[in-house]
Parts: C-alpha cells; structure tokens; sequence
C-alpha cells in the first residue's frame, strides 16, 4: 500500500526496490508509475493484448502482461548505456489498450488512434514517444501509421524477426502477424531507403519471397551474418544505412533463439542470442529513435519467465534509448531559447 | 510401416497394439482407420482446428490433434458399455475441416458445409453421424445447423459445460464460445422442450442470465446438483426430460474440475470429476444421439495430457453411444426387410 | 487504457468484461477497484506476500499476485449464493502490504498495524472488513489480533486446513507456519469455545499433537470426516457450535487435495475437493463473518493456474459472505434509524 | 550433517523435522534410517529402478528416489490409524536393487533373490516385511514369487491397479508390466479364492479379457464400484473375501485418476481419489499383510510431486499397516513365551 | 480434410500453408506427402520409435512424431542452402518401423531390414535415401549395416554427440545407446579413414576411453573446439578428411547445449548451439550423403517443443542435403543419356 | 543394495555406472561415497540448504539436493582438464549442513562453524578443502571468513555472478544474498588487490553502485566483456591480477544466461553460456584454489534439469581444480620429505 517511489530530476521514477519488496505491488514495467500518476510522459510504455492475427500458436494476448510481471527486477541505471532513463525522462506505464479481439480490422483502427491520443503534442508541442508491448506482429502496422503521422514523414525501420513478415496474405487476410511490413510498404510511411531486416532464418515459401522483400527495399541481416560478421559490423552497417532519419524499432521476440526465448508462436531453431540482440540495440545509441515495440511474448509457452526477462531486458534497453533522445531533444530545445 | 488392424464383423477397426506399439505411427483417433481407407463410415471422428471464438485463453487450435495422440491408449471393448463399439459400426477419422482462423463467419460456413458433406445419406439413406472434436464452442452452432438439417427437425441438446454460453455477444460479435446456443435456440434448430445445461458452476454477470436462459427453455443440473443428487438421479431426470428425441450432446472439457481438465481456455473451480461425467454419459445408453462434440481442450495448459486423455474416454463413450445406434439401426432396418 | 466500469447501488464494481477483454488491464482482484479509487471501501482485498515463515517449499511471497492473476474470470454475480456482492457492498482492492522479508517479528507487526490501518473505523463507526490473500500461514496472526482487536472480543475461529499448525516452535522460533494459532489462543485472541479446524489429515509428530489442540480447544473435521459424513453435516455442526459469534475464517489453500492445489508449499494427499470446499463456505451464509484469509498459494508450483482458479473462487465467496453481511449490517441500521 | 534422529521404542526413527529441516540431507523414504545403519529392520523399504517392461511412457526407473523425495514431509504419528510406525517396528530404508536394464529375464531373477536376501530369516526365525518402490509393474512377479516363498504358500492379492495386468504377451514377451499376475496364477503362487483388482476401469482388448481374468479366480472392484458402493462396502467385501490369509498389496499408483496421479505410463479417466485409496487401505487394518508395493510412478509426467506426494503417503499407510502387523507378532511371540 | 499441395517438377510437395492451416490436419515430417500417396520417394523420411537401448532417462520412443509434430512450420524453401528440396527430390514420409521394445537383438534386425525394404533399388537402380528420426542411438548401427550394404562399401561417417558412443559394453550388453560406433567399427562397416565425432564434451570414464577410440580411427572435434575455431574451419577439416566418400551423418540432438534442447536423455553441460550445427551442416554442401539419422529427441523432457524444433530444423537440412545429392545424381544420369 | 564403487590411487570413487545404474541409489555428488564412508577426504562437497537471504524468488534451500541428482551422469575422467579428480584426491560428499531457516544471523554462524569443523587440519596439518553448494549467495560470507582462516590470511576472490552482490543492506538487513561481498570487505577477510566480479550484467541502482564497487577493489569483467574479449584474453586478464595468491571462487549460477540457468532467483538476460564459464574454470588451471562454492540454484524454476547439470558440470571442474591442487600439494610435500 506504500508507494514509496524515486524520485529524480523531476521525474517521477520506479517503487524503491530497498524499501518495498519487488515481488510486492502490481506489476507495471519496470515498477514505473501509471499514466494517471505524472502530470505529462515523455516516454509511454503501453501494451497491445492483441493475438488475432498469429497463424500458429496464440497467446501474446497475455504477452504484455508477462513481461512486466517480468520487469519487476529492472533497475534504474543502466551500466550498458550509462545513464539513468527514468531520471533522463519521465517514463510511465500507459496501460494497456482494450481493443476488439474477434475483428481485425476493427483493432487495428483502435491501435492506430490510440496510438495517435498517447501521442498527442501537448501544447509545447511534445509528443511522447511509445514503446509497445505486443501483442502479435500485427499490431506493428498501425503502430508505423501512428508514429510516420507523428513523424510527418515515412519512418526509417530496424525490424528484428526470424521472419521477414512481408507476405501478402493467408486464407485472403491482408492484415495478419505475417504481412505488416509488405502493408506498409504498400501504404508510403516506410523510408524505402533505410528499412532493414535483422536476425531472419529458417525456410521460406520460395525464393520469391526475398526476391519480392528486397524489391520492397528491405536489406537483411541473417542470423547467420550476425554470428559470421559479429555486433559492430552489423552495428555499423545498419547505422550507415539509416543516418539520423526519424526510426522506428520493432523487435519481434523470436529473433531470439528458441533456447532464449521459447514462449513465442513461431519458433525457428538457429537464432540470435539475448546478448547479440542487446549488443546491437545498445550500438544505435544516438540514433533518432521515434517509436519501438517487443512482439510475439507468448507466456502459455514461456519457462520460469525466461522469454519474459528477456524481453523486459530488451524493452528496457529501447526506453533508455528513447529517454536519451528526449534528453537530447531537451537540450536541443534548450539550446535554442 | 506394418498396419496390422483388429477386423470385426465386416469393420475395419484400429491397429493392433500386440504387435505395434501403441507410441508408433500416426496418432489418427484410437488409432482407427482413416475415413480414406474404409468404404464408408457409420461414425466419422473429425478435427475442427477453430479457436478464433474464444475470449480469454487461446489455444483451442490445437486440441483435436491433441485429444487424438492421448487417445492412442483407447482398446476396442468398452466393459462400462459391454460393447465394441468398433466391431458394432465401422468408425473413422475423417482428419480435420480446415477453416479460416482470420474470419469467424466465413468458419462457421465452413464448418457447416464440411458437416453436411461428412453426413451426407449415401444411396441406402444412411447418414455417417459426427463426433467432432474442438477447437472452441463457436463450433457447435454450425454442428447443430447440420445436425438438425440432417435430422429433418430441431434437436434435443444435452450441453456439458462449466458455463451457460447463452450470452449475446461480446465486443458487438455475435458468433464466439460464449454464444453459441442462444443463436441455436434464435435460429429454431433446438427442441427447446429438451434442451440441458450440466455442470454449470461459477460467477456470472448477472442473475438475468439465469432467466433469459431459462427462457430460452434450458434446464439446468449444476455441478453442486450432481454432487448432491448423484449421477443416477441426474441421468433419470435427463432421460425423462428428452425422451427418445434425436439428441446432440456438447461437451465443453471445461465441465470437469480444473484438476481433470487443467488445458482449457476458461477454468471454474468446483467442477465435476471425469467418473461423474463418465457415468452419466454411459446411462444416456439407448438414447437417440445423433452426434456429438467435445470442445475448448487447449493444449498450452495441459499437463502429461491428463486433459486430452480425459477428453478421449468421453469421446470414446460418446462413439460408443453412437455406434450403439448404428447398431440399433442396423438391427431395425434388418427388421424391416 | 479504457476503464469502463460496472455500476450498481452506488458501489463502483469490477470493469465490463463485455467490453474491455479480461486478460487486458491491470489484475486486480477480480477487476475490482483500487482502493484509491474509491471514496471508501466495506470489503478490501488485501495482498500479503510475505513467506519467511514456511517450513519446506517457499514461494508463497508469489501467492496473492497470483490468485489476482486467475480472478480475472470471476464474473458480478454469485449464483450459488444468488447475490451479487459488488452491489451489496463497496469491494476494492487495496494492493499489497509491504513488509520486511528478512525479519519475521517486524513483519508480524507491520501487518498487525497495516490491518488496523485498513479497517479503522470511519466517523460513522463502519469498519472495512479485510479479506487477506497469503502469504504464507504465520500472517494469520497478526490478521487475527487485529480481527479480534476491532471485534472488541476474543473471535470464533474456521481453520481450513491439511494441518492443524498449532505447533509450538520450529529451530525455537515461535512465529512460523506451523505455529500461528497456538500463538492465537495464548495470546487469549480466540474464543475457545468456538475454534475449528476443517480439512486436516496427513501424519503428525505424534499423539499429543492432537491432545494439546484439544485441549487449546479446537474440534477437528478431518477430511475423512467431510467425505464420510458430507457437506451439509460438517455445516450443520459448525454453525451449532459457533452460532452468531464474530466469525474469522482462515483457508490454507493445502486443505485441497494436492490434485486441486498443487501449487502450495506443504501437500498433502487424500484432501478435499474444491467443490467441497465451496459447498461448505456457502453453508456459512448468514454467520457473523468478520474477516477472512486464503493463504500458501505458492505459485512456482501451481500448473495452469489450477491452485489460484480454485484460491481466487474460495475469495469471491468468502467476499460474497463478507458483503452480505454488510448489507445486513446496512439493513440492521437503517432499521434502527 | 547432523542426524538428529527421533529414536522410541528401541527403533531408531526418522531425522527430527523440528531440528533438521525437512529439505536437508539425503532422501531416504520418511527420513528413515538406512538400513547399514540399523542392527536388523522388521519392515524394510526397497527401491526397484526399473522400466524395461512398460509398454507405452517409460520413466518408473526414476520412480523409487521420486516418491522418497517426496515423502520428506511425512511425520512419525499416523492419525488414521492411531499408531507411531516407526515405533512399533524397526523401519529402514535397504536403498536400490540394480538391475539390468537391458536383460528383463536377467533383471527379474535379480529382483527375485534381493528380495529373498532382504527377508532372509533371522535367528529367531523372523522375516523383515517389504515394501517395494517401484520401477514397473513387472516387478510384481518377483515380489510375489519372493513373498509366497518367504509365506511358504500361494498369498492372497488385492491389487489396485487401472488395469488387470492379465494379458498373456505383448510383441511374444511374457514378462512385462502388462502380464505379472497371470504368471503368478500360473506359476501357483497365488491363492485364487482371495486375489482381487481394485479401481479398475477402461477400454480392453475384448471381452474374452474379463472371461479370462475371471477364470484365473480374480474379483474385480471396479473405480465405478468404489464410487456407487462406497469405500466402507468395498472393504467390507475385501475383507470377507480374504479373512487372514497371508496378503500380498500390489498398487500401480495409475489406480488413480490422472488428477491425482498424472505422474504415471498409462493413464486412464475416471479414476478413484487419493482419498479414496487410503481410505479402503485404513480398512485393511489388522489383516495379515506379508509384503507390498507401490508402481508405476513416472516423474518425467509429475508435476509439483503431487503423483510422488500421493505415493508416498500410500506407501506410508501401507508401512503402517505393515508394522502393526510386526507389533502384533510381537505380541504373538511375547505371548508364547 | 481438403489437401492442398504444393507441386513442383513432378514431386508431390507439402501442404499449402497459405489455404490450410499448420496446425490442422495429421503431422507428416513438413507437412510432406505419406510414402503411400507417392508413387515412389527419392528420401524417405522414417521414425524408429524404440528406446530401450537408454541407459538413464528414457522416453525417446516418442522422438519421430515430436519432431514431426515440430516440423509443421517448415516451408519449402531453404534460404540457407538456397535451394527448395521438396521440388528437387520427391520427399515422403514413410511413417514409423514397428519394432519390438522388449527384445534389443529382435529390434536391431527388424530395423535393419525395414532399412533396406525402403532403400531397396527400383527398376533403374534407384535407391531411396533414408533420413531416420529415431528413438535412441542404439538404432544407428542397423542404419549403418543397410547404409553400408546399400553403398556396397564401407561408410564415412559425421558423429554429432556429446557423446563418444564407443564403449564396449552396459550391464553386459553389447547393443544399447552408448556402443553403436564400436560395433559398427567392429563389423567392417565404417570406412575408418574417415569416421570422425563432433561437439562431444563431459567427462569420461577414463582416459583409455580417447585411446581406444583414436585407435578404431575416429577423429574427435570437441565442442570446445567448435568454439575456439570456428564453423569454417571446422568444416574445412571435415571435408578435407571426407571428401567424396559415402557420407552417413547421425546426429545425436545431445549434441546441442541442453539450453538448446532439453529434450534428451543424457545431457551435458557445455554444447553446441543450434546456429553452429545448422551452418556446419550447411558446410557439408555438395558431399556425397548417403544416409543420415536425427536421434535421442526425448519429448517428456522437452519444452513448448525448443527440442523438437531444432531437431526439425537438423532434419530440414538434412534433407535438403540429401534431395541436392539427388538432384546431382539426376543430372550426372541426364548427362549419360 | 550393491555398492561397487571405483577404486584408484587408495582412494574410493564413484559408483561404477557400468555395473549399477545411474539411476539407482542415493545422490551422493558424483555418486561419491560419503564423508562417512573414507577415512579422510582432500575434498569435501558440502550442501548448505538455506535461502533466506534472497530478495526475489526463494527456494535454492533446495538446490544442493538438486545439483546432487543432475550429478549422476558425471563421469571420473575430466578430458577438458586431461585429470582424474577423484584418482588425484579422496573427494566424498560430506552431505548438507543443517541450518536454521527462521534466523539469518545464527545460520551464518552456524555455517561458518561447520566449514571451520569440515577444514579443521589433521595431525598432519592437512585440511580438507571445501566445494559447497547452495543455497543462495548469502553464504558467501562465512564461507568466507572460514577459508580466510585457514588460509591465515585474506583471500583473492573471483566472483561470477549477474550481480555485484556489493550493495549494502535490503529493508535494513546486512547479511542478504546481494551484500556478502561489501560485508567482506568491510571484514578485511577478501585480499582486495585481486578479487573481480566475472559475468556482470543488468541495470543497477545507480551508477554510485560501480563507482562503490571500483573503491572496494574490485575488478569487473561483463558479460559482454567476456563476448567481446574471448574467453582466452579474460583468462590471461584474471591470472595476472591473482597470481598464486589462496584464491576462493564463488559462482552465483545466474551468471549463466537465463536460457542456460533457468532455475534461480534474480535471472538477467544476456548471460554467458556454459561452455564460456567452463572454459574459464578450466583457465584457471594451476593456481592456488582453496575453496569454492556454486549457488542459487533455485528447481522449483529449472526445467530438465538443465541448470542443475549446468552447475553440476561447473562444480565438476571446480573439483577437479581443487583435486589437481591436493595432487600438486602433495608432490610439494613428498618433495620436502
């Protein structure tokens, strides 16, 4: 019933973990404060408990739910990245959305403007910036609709994935967990020029499935290239291709391999591991990062909280990187009063 | 390789597990022929791999390949019913209707049209009768919808389950697990003088569920009714009630007790046990079912397959039942030559 | 990020499952509430999750999470009781009490007071009435000195139970699991005259266990007892032997049989069943209930959330006996104005 | 490294709970001594590790260590029986007989002459008792041939079993968990007016299987029997059908629902509580038990030990009735002289 | 029941994902088409279900159809090889051998005979090329007698385990999981130039384990060698001690750390990753394999079926491997004509 | 029953797997005899069952027992480090010490005692050395302070761990598994020219954390270190800081990634593999090893087992260090003589 919190350059941060147990209290990410508790967020975490669009096994309905259950021994500095984000920006747990599990398309118009609301410029013009918490893939779709119309512009994509989810359509569905990129494309919000896969494998319809993907403009980084060329050549490349153009992230949690992550829908032998992943998001330091997500957590199939840990580990990498664009953002702003 | 079955009385019945392992081969259900290897069938045992339905725990998908593979114990006498019921009609797999997981209204077609093709009268007007097995209960409706076209009148309905499922609609969707039988009853394919909820338990959202069910005609036997009243008295009261109606009986896994059926979407506590539901399935003995189903098994949550293993032996008794019938007609049309 | 709410007879109720999916949004006690959002509360669900004091398997520090985790299907009205309790009372969840995991004497009296805290009489004298999720057993102490500190009076005691922990001391120390209601009676918080406990079997260090728990004053219903004699007879002699006595009742969730609640720290085999259970609480509608605790959830050994379905429905109808009784008090006062 | 032991009666008992805590040092069954460290043991508990004869999931090989793991909880005062075991008798734990895995012919005359060894008589003409842990219920055949001559006559047996155990060969071999007791009639080691199936239930071969059993001399209780007619009539029946003859109890622990057991090869629904099975043993007090023993427990399919914790208070019970058995010996014996 | 195939070149491939669900229907290896619905197979893919050659956990007897059932999310093309095996090579699934579990000897002759049934020569001395899911690894010495009687030579063989699986005898016996390789040297049917193990680790029994083993002529790159080296040049050693001879590789899933497959019997700290086997096996590219073999796959073990589908994946470019010989074969007899 | 055990050098080994089964018997490490079965031991492995030191998930009480059992598979030959431990010393599990779970500061002393007592030098002057294991890491200390005074002098410490387990105190509490090594310093019993944290991962509190640690003395290579140096370079790095100083290792099993460690307390994604810990054990070679320990291994979380072969595995090597110590202890010694 305590709530004692910490407190830091006026931001409100995470229950104080040497006072009240971490095991105790509800489970928001990262023991951040809900939305209705601080006055304005920079940086919202929010879930999607969404699973109707998987093609296999379902369950990342629950999945948002799992990993802040999972993020309870998340701790406020981050010695990776050296900085403290919940003292950078004010980050809160946003909640989840409630959105219509038995019409597709029905939800992904509810995401969508969601999405829009949580991101709505105050009146000095700040908007917050979102991490998801899925929720299948997707939800990826109305997530970039949201964050290009924030951004003014098509949007840059880091897409983490075993798989390259720019099919076209299954049973004559065109929005699925297996077709929000080829979508986007299609739609004009994604910068052709700078979208890339990072962590595919495992067999493919046909070689017209790359064929059609590179066509799109995709550049793929295999697992396989990131275990033959190691972090800071994929790091480098990756920043080569994208520059300081507006990004968005979207990590789909079986890019891990299986062995990391079992509690996913569609699992395939020979990925990355959770090192490599944090490695490589920890290299885009500095980058314009917009918007991100962590898909595909499904606890029905989840171990001793495993995938879950290592998708809180991973969401908390990406807010410290949006809470040190806010911080840079601010001293920008500063700078120029 | 080798497929050395048990014949009986014309009928070809399931491999013989003398000589190959029970663990050997695919899991067809009891390890009975498939519909393609026989001439034709008087039961047919089909897969509805549907779960798009369900509105808290996933998974249901995978339940009728799950109940097959606990089901490879099965043998082809039955002491409870003193019969054989393999030997008495000729019983098969038919496999699985495959339906469209993105559309609920486009499955529910499928799944109807799929139910007629399978009881379709063959030229002596035999109809093959359907034990289905789940997916969620969104597929009952379709069921009934063949059941009652084949039987050429609205059918008694004998529902097992921990919940009504007599709800209207949940997030505007008329068509999901929760509703089923009151679109049965608005669609005139249920003898509303004959129609039975047993095992009901748990909260719901409101005491007028109690009477719009009731007003739909439904009599209800509570999980508390059978512990008090006993199986016997419960199973007289159903028989006096239907008669020699033709009967579909639908069971939701969920009727027994969570420690019985642990894999399911919806658990109650205070369930029913897997004997009770067992006896009162063998004293429907001489009704006049004409198909039946068990839904809602979801493998994610199952544990050493005590729920698929649950669900084969009531899917075994129901065959029994049925096959029972056949029989019954068999020796009735013998009769009348 | 929605919260639509069911209303009624002015109490602020759970979130409309209809409308916004169950396995969205925050796990409070069957979607309850908080108490901060509410203006006053008569019943509060309070988390304890503390278990420094078990014996073997610890975990239960895990438990009340958990059982909110699987309330999430509890639905607003209790057709077994044929009352809806959030219309009859203000229900909410307060969250958990946060206390001192290395220190057994200091958490004991920061739950102690936390309890107080939670039921201190408002200006019209009302008190909230606790209803406690564990935690492991050593908190029903405390719970108990606080019961009986705003009853005014030594209280009647229900001890639902595979043991009957009334031990003295484990490696000397004096406030375990094993050991609280031995602490009770010395401490002279318990009427003597009516203390039971429900559910125990299992080996015990010897005899004179059972003639030092006699001679505490408890009856024993053992298990057997309950299977031999049935539910209405064990009811029939409790409410004898208790009458209209303030009334606290504590569940270990280890009265169950292990098959019903595997996730518990002690089990034992050859328990009672959920439905037991369930059937025996609603047998005490109308007693003079005051408080209650469900506790040893451990939740690292719970399987498909088969050990919090079952603890969370024992919650709803203890919280649907704690607001009837509210509603009765309610009706006793408007009766004397 | 202590060994605190609770010593009466001049039998050394198990390491004291209130000292040593339960989770501490190695698992002999009930803590007991092992039995290097006692001068003679009058029951003796021996693990048999062996699988080989299972027909469908292997695993019993790990199951004799699992049900000790699991029987740290038990404590050294039977209530249900009103007796101190390890007070009447000296009880010890006589560790694993290694058998070949790979020879069933060879692992059978093994377990044969160990058991011989282990009740070889003393000086004084007295026998220890066993009680076996299994390993597979081939192990039956052994135990019994070991039995009946250490009884120097053919013994009655109730055997508690999901099956009969009564088929002639699987895939040509004799000896398997399938065929004990029709060896054993064969081999006229069993008195066929007193041998009896418990809890029975499931699909067979065919008919000719009852015929058959019923041929050899065996009565069947049915699980449905034990259900409609109640544990007190089951006894009762027990009991008059075997009076004092030497009794021999075989439980494969399958006799259990899967709830109760899932932990086990060949699983059936409909199967009797644990309750139930140690009810119907509490009533076999004062008979002539010479032996038993508890099969079939797989831990690979356990979950949370509640299949081992099952196991072991049913082997605890038995111990119990065994060493009643040794105390009224003595008595016998004290008499004579 | 519809089955809908991709068709490619005249084979006969797996069903379309895209119009019928993965999860429906019966679980061929890849979905693939049975032996009988082919009119002959380039590779058959068959399962051993036999594991009574284990010497400590058993229950690989349910290998074959677990990674059949975690082979449903193939697809057909092989991005990694770059080539779609289903249309370069007619692929069956042959179902399982049915072998006799109680007797090792009888098991190991039925496998070798059903090996060479399906191996044996068509018309113009095409053989089938077998891809064996096993059971244990007892089973790779009758594969390696039809593999060497087929290739009318002496083999090379590629030895993935952790494991040497040169010992000499268990208990006396000569055949189980642990002594494959000795005998095969023994009999004259490895081609012991090169014979080589890879990734084995963990302790011996003794020194003179290595000894002999070196002196039977196998090389030994340990996991740690695979480590400090490199996939690349541990391929290149590989091929350079091959080269083109008949090639059998049997892969032992223990291989992998157990983080990467659970599933198994004898695991071992330390292994390999699912990444390095797949890109080793991708190295063997264009060498002459004749036959291969994934075994110990032991479900019980497994979770949410991380074994099951790195053994699918192994399996998948084994068969790519395979079906690109054919390819080769096909061409060099094209050019002939 | 049989006990053949392997002999060599005067000192007695394991069981003789060959002969008895792994499965069959108590879980001694290794199946080594116990410390009452030699006469003496160079190496004693000792479990300490006690985890009320942890902050999250409790339940590594259990875990030495667990390590014991994922121990049978080990084997006496150690081909990584070319050494036969238990030839080179008298290794023998010298079972649990039994330690007060309801007072941390008595356990503390009590453990401090039992290692003083395990480690007291015979006439000889000779000491036992000592492998715990755990337990959670509040153990640490008065290991500790025992191997500091037998080592006459403070100790060099290398520390794997996810953790720095150098925070202060929790809810007030000094001695909690994440302060041990801050109260050794602060006991001047570690040399704090050469102790470092291995491994290190994860947010801290701040970045005070770090600059607290560096003033302690402590070096720190990550995990990320450890993936981007290689194992050989963080080897040369940690054996040039020690030396020969008397070095004691204590490995916190959640060094290891979660996927590699599943069962333990406070996982941290992005750990190190198996295979890399081992590798650095086995560089470790030749220095002045004096004791070590491996804890928070928690079961109730592992799955398979795999963490604890994990860190049977890790405590295998750390044996054979120790053994390879004694080995080298006593030619010094023959060499004075």
């Amino acid at each position: 019933m305590k709530e004692l919190r910490i407190e830091a350059n006026g931001n409100l941060g995470p229950i104080d973990s040497s006072r009240i147990p971490r095991y105790a209290g509800a489970a928001t990410f990262a023991r951040l404060p809900r939305l209705d508790q601080v006055a304005r967020a920079d940086v919202a975490v929010v879930g999607v408990p969404f699973d109707t669009g998987v093609s296999y096994r379902p369950g990342a309905r629950f999945g948002a739910n799992h990993v802040r259950e999972s993020s309870r021994l998340l701790r406020p500095y981050n010695p990776a990245q050296d900085l403290s984000p919940f003292e950078l920006a004010q980050v809160a747990d946003a909640g989840d959305m409630a959105v219509n599990p038995f019409n597709i398309n029905e939800a992904i118009e509810e995401i969508q403007q969601n999405a829009l609301d949580l991101t709505a410029p105050d009146a000095d013009g700040r908007s917050a910036k979102l991490l998801t918490l899925g929720g299948d893939h997707t939800i990826a779709l109305p997530l970039l609709r949201a964050a290009s119309e924030r951004a003014g512009a098509p949007v840059a994509l880091l897409h983490f994935d075993a798989h390259l989810d720019t099919w076209d359509t299954y049973f004559g569905a065109e929005y699925t967990h297996g077709t929000p990129f080829r979508r986007a494309v299609e739609e004009g919000i994604l910068d052709t020029e700078a979208i890339s896969h990072v962590g595919t494998r495992g067999p493919l319809y046909g070689k017209k499935d790359l064929e059609e993907d590179q066509r799109f403009g995709f550049g793929i980084v295999t697992s396989s290239d990131v275990f033959r060329q190691g972090v800071d050549e994929v790091v480098h490349k990756l920043r080569d291709r994208i520059g300081d153009r507006p990004l968005y992230v979207s990590i789909d949690i079986d890019v891990l391999d299986p062995a990391h992550a079992p509690g996913t829908g569609t699992p395939e032998a020979g990925g990355i591991t959770s090192r490599e992943l944090l490695e490589i998001l920890r290299g885009l330091r500095g980058m314009n990062l917009i918007g991100a997500d962590v898909v595909e957590v499904a606890p029905a199939y989840d171990h001793a909280e495993i995938t879950g840990v290592a998708a809180s580990h991973v969401a908390y990498d990406l807010v410290s990187l949006l809470a040190d664009g806010v911080s840079r953002d601010n001293a920008r702003m500063e700078g120029k009063r």
